[in-house]
């Protein structure tokens, strides 16, 4: 079932890759014993967990066009945002991060267990010279009771990883030109997307693009899409998706009819905050051509708005989609790429 | 007991309007067959609940002196913010918008249910152009729970509305005049107001005032007084009232004790996000003149602060609150208009 | 068992200063018939909970090098961040406040309830002039359900206080120049920290300094440490926290494995706005020299860091943790006055 779970890309034109939790194999990196597991694990209700597991990756950061640089599974696969990072609590992720840049730079995770070696920091010595390896290890635990009744927080939830060392203390020059992805740790018993998105709010930029060249999200009407929305740099940031909503707790959906988290369809997105959330693309609200944009009048208009077009079910183009996808290229000066 | 809630609009000269649950007919609107059925299900807890109603507005955009634009419920009645909108889980209101402009303009809700051509945005050609009428449909629905188990959130919320199509795609120009306003969306069961506020926080302005004209918010000591919190524009805000507090939810109230939910007297309100609450003016406080203000410090010095004046029970001042409010007006410079 | 529970101050070089549950004697404040009642209550789960106490202290604001101005518990004393405050749902707490400066000033809490003339502000005329003392009534509640069935929200929360009258009408200059600190209710029940550290992320500062500057938080491998983070002044701010996480409610940890709270180790922290949690100290990841910031990137880099220092639990410095801290020191192009 996992296996058939495809993972879209930030952008229109980037090549498909694969969430770790489905294996990595397809994005390029061979880790068969691994990925079996896994594979094993992502079923929603496994009728037997095994051991935690170790998953060790070769991460690749490289130079890209424009100034940009990227994280990539392979030589030559460097993406920004970098490919989503997937595990169930309990796994360990090994990186190893081989830097193929001429700067020196890190790989820094928000919200798993790791030592000062794998901090991905300078003030901890934690960094990759150009040209060197180095093995990052994240690991992550599911919640539990401590001896004293209190219970001890697990790992899951949509946290991001980010450089953290280029030309500067905080990966300042790293983050600027790219070097950000999504890490989402799975609860046993999450619902599982049949879609993914990465959309990182970026100084004034979506996935370090502006209109129209910010990632087109698509998805078929009925499925379940999820989306993990990152910030960073320097500004306020509010992201708002038109016609859908989420729980803004650390699902994005309910769990009864009285739980009274906030649902929304807008929430603060500001410089290392993240949250993630599910919807049924087009619920309630039929296919067609929606904006997502930063609610930041000045952000939206000046480029921080792309569409999420939901295809009807049958992946056809809805009614009016095209005029609207037209109107968009349009309007933004650019070409109608898709 | 619906007809007994006044409703207070956001400037003390501005004209009394009713709420939606009560029925439009009082601002001028005629909607009886509607408003008979939205009444009677206004009480707490109605002993039938009859079928989604579907309601039908006519709404009117108008240009008002000093360059705003607001939303009214009837010709010459429009108002900044505009009229606060309030439905039942499972409602559709339809809104007949006359733009009575010589801009292009539209409004776009949050919140709600609605198919493209009901986005209010330009880039799904959803906007009336001046001196257009268009019907846009919002629907609601109350949580569900969906065949494979998980729950469907419902269209409770603290929500708004605003243009998306003045001089722009994102509507920055027609928010930047006046063309925003309240949503709510209630669950059966959920505790009715008193009295009802909607504050925007819109640029360096509360409701497009600046202090000492941004609203006086009066009720009485021991009346239930909701708060509509909306944010729009480029800034950073943070909404402040003193001496009350409110749980950070959907309803902005507890349901247990061990309710972990944090309880704020000050919350982010940036741009394209809204909350809700409901106080009991002066509990545990007493009655009297009560700062709501922005927290960044440089807003609350601009003046982006306003009164809340908490009566007593019978109507008459409190000791000091008029010294409070003749202070409040001379530093400001302003009239004390009150 | 409070007896035990030592307290750090914000600053390397700050004197130690007592928690106000465990007592306010060491601090020079004599308060003795209270302290015991206080000390009492303190304890976890006590058999018998006394009626609500009513405890009464003296603050001294005052000015200090640099331009700065801070609030103490006795002459002589006063730091920035001010002393935290800390009390049990159900106390009352009077500030008996001597204005040492030449400054018109005041206190202004937040989350509490207080009658207008304990206001803090100019508009209630509730302020210090310059040699002045004024006595300010705090009270407090423990949750309670209404006639009506509903709940009433205890104040119980991670708070603060703050300056609401020098130079204006808002406190800015008494903010901007270090009359704040934190206020903390407790409900019965609550986790008790071994020890607290105030983090106040003012205009470009924490605390009123820059890195190196900063607060060096210090504590013992498996120790459990309070934070509470308050922002002031007009920025944007995002407190992160490496290597540690807490829950985003009320009291920072989750009480059962189906909680969906968010668990997070980044959050936004704008102008009067405040959070707390309590970590265990290197739990999961062990002890060493751990980073806090501001996570926009420019904060972040222009000094809004500081180093969270995780000792093994004998006390003595972990492995790297000196050579991260001499890092820290020669980065910032200060003394490594540790």
């Amino acid at each position: 079932m996992v296996e058939q779970r495809a993972e879209t890309g930030g952008s229109p034109r980037r090549v498909s890759r694969r969430s770790m939790l489905a294996g990595a194999a397809a994005a390029g990196v061979v880790v068969p014993a691994v990925a079996t597991g896994i594979t094993a694990a992502a079923a929603p209700e496994p009728a037997v967990r095994a051991a935690a597991a170790t998953r060790r990756i070769t991460m690749y950061a490289e130079e890209l066009s424009g100034g940009l640089v990227g994280y990539g599974l392979a030589p030559g696969q460097a993406t920004v945002p970098g490919p989503i990072l997937e595990i169930w609590e309990g796994d360990t992720l090994e990186i190893d991060l081989v830097n193929n840049t001429d700067k020196r730079l890190s790989i820094h995770p928000h919200g798993v267990d790791y030592s000062t070696d794998s901090d991905g920091s300078p003030f901890n010595a934690s960094f990759n010279e150009p040209g060197q390896r180095r093995v990052y290890q994240w690991r992550t635990k599911a919640p539990y009771k401590a001896a004293n009744g209190r219970w001890v927080p697990g790992s899951a939830g949509y946290w991001h990883y980010h450089d953290h060392a280029m030309d500067g203390e905080h990966g300042t020059e790293g983050i600027r030109r790219g070097l950000y992805g999504a890490l989402i740790v799975r609860r046993r018993g999450d619902l599982l997307p049949d879609k993914q998105f990465t959309v990182v709010f970026n100084d004034m930029t979506i996935n370090n693009k502006v209109a129209p060249e910010v990632p087109l999200l698509e998805a078929r009407h009925g499925e379940r899409v999820e989306f993990v929305a990152i910030g960073h740099f320097n500004q306020l940031h509010t992201f708002h998706l038109h016609a859908h909503r989420w729980a803004d707790n650390r699902t994005g959906y309910l769990t009864s009819a009285e739980d009274t988290t906030r649902v929304v369809d807008t929430r603060d997105l500001n410089p290392g905050d993240s949250f993630g959330f599910q919807v049924i693309a087009g619920e309630g609200v039929g296919p067609g051509a929606w904006m997502y944009h930063c609610h930041v009048q000045f952000h939206s208009d000046g480029g921080m708005a792309g569409v999420f077009l939901v295809r009807n079910s049958d992946g056809s183009m809805p009614e009016g989609a095209q005029d609207a996808l037209d109107r968009y290229y349009q309007h933004h000066g650019g070409h109608g790429g898709h």
